[in-house]
């Protein structure tokens, strides 16, 4: 049970940002340039940065949400779940394993993204942005799952819930907008 | 040294606001809703969980700014000083021990914050609205700290530096305004 009351239709963090809607506009637009706006990273990419650190700090609502984000803009399963359980092996190009990792490390402990791992990140491609903004990704996600966790929000154990929030989040992005989650509940 | 290029008279989150300055003003808008926008808290106990936060993760830049933020608003360095030190005996309200030891759960890990807590909270008078803002102004500082630690920008070691910037905080808030960091660099 939530530590707040929220809308018990808008589980996990839908439900916080419904709760206080003049803090939630700025975490949306935050969250939409960085994951949807312009960049040299593709919005899978930028998904598997979210789900990578919402793994770390294993929130299931996060972690299940922008997997199936990851999913749905990947067109496939198989990426997604490699980066959490077998980065190494994950088809991903060399710099977002590096990219990857030093979201991991922003999560566990910021201070261990060291020069090494940011020149070997350098040496596959990363430009300055692309380090700047796995960085903030990161750190953003940690805002998410602290948030969500730390007021218990709910956690729907429905595997096709997150399949519904993922065509929201691929189709609609993350600012807010009238009945956006109308389809949330649906039961098809 | 930063991991990426930052203006060096703009040392720790100031630099990295700057170099991003798109992702800068939603940061900047929900921090001042939070910590500057009408609550029952008052500014300098809403700088506190600002303080305890920073403090747990280790994030040197931002556990001194907060503390010097928090110290120019309570006219006072032994609230903050002991909030980090010694938290059973620091002079704030039953009601802010509690909070505060809400923030800490939720820097350390946000599944920890347990109902037990949560109704010790409310007995000593914490509204829903107190717990929902500690935990997402702690929530914000992850952000911060991890931001400013991943990509290693600059940590003054000069006292001054901090009351110079907790000026600007106490006095301006947290939106930008032109010349903000002017005085930031001033040899008094």
């Amino acid at each position: 049970m939530p530590h707040i009351p929220l809308d018990e239709n808008l589980p996990g963090i839908t439900g916080l940002l419904n709760f206080r809607q003049d803090t939630a506009l700025p975490i949306r637009q935050l969250t939409q340039i960085l994951l949807r706006g312009e960049s040299t990273l593709s919005e899978g990419e930028r998904e598997l940065i979210a789900t990578v650190t919402s793994f770390g700090n294993q929130c299931k609502f996060c972690t299940a949400a922008h997997t199936a984000a990851a999913d749905a803009l990947l067109g496939e399963h198989e990426t997604a779940e490699m980066v959490k359980h077998d980065p190494e092996n994950a088809p991903v190009s060399h710099k977002m394993k590096q990219l990857l990792e030093v979201a991991r490390r922003v999560q566990a402990d910021a201070r261990t993204v060291s020069p090494e791992l940011v020149a070997k990140a350098r040496e596959a491609g990363a430009t300055d942005m692309e380090l700047h903004d796995t960085v903030l990704i990161a750190a953003l996600f940690c805002l998410y799952n602290k948030y969500v966790d730390g007021l218990a929000s709910v956690t729907p154990t429905e595997p096709a819930f997150y399949d519904r929030l993922a065509n929201i989040l691929k189709n609609n992005g993350y600012l807010p907008s009238p009945n956006r989650y109308a389809s949330l509940n649906e039961t098809k």
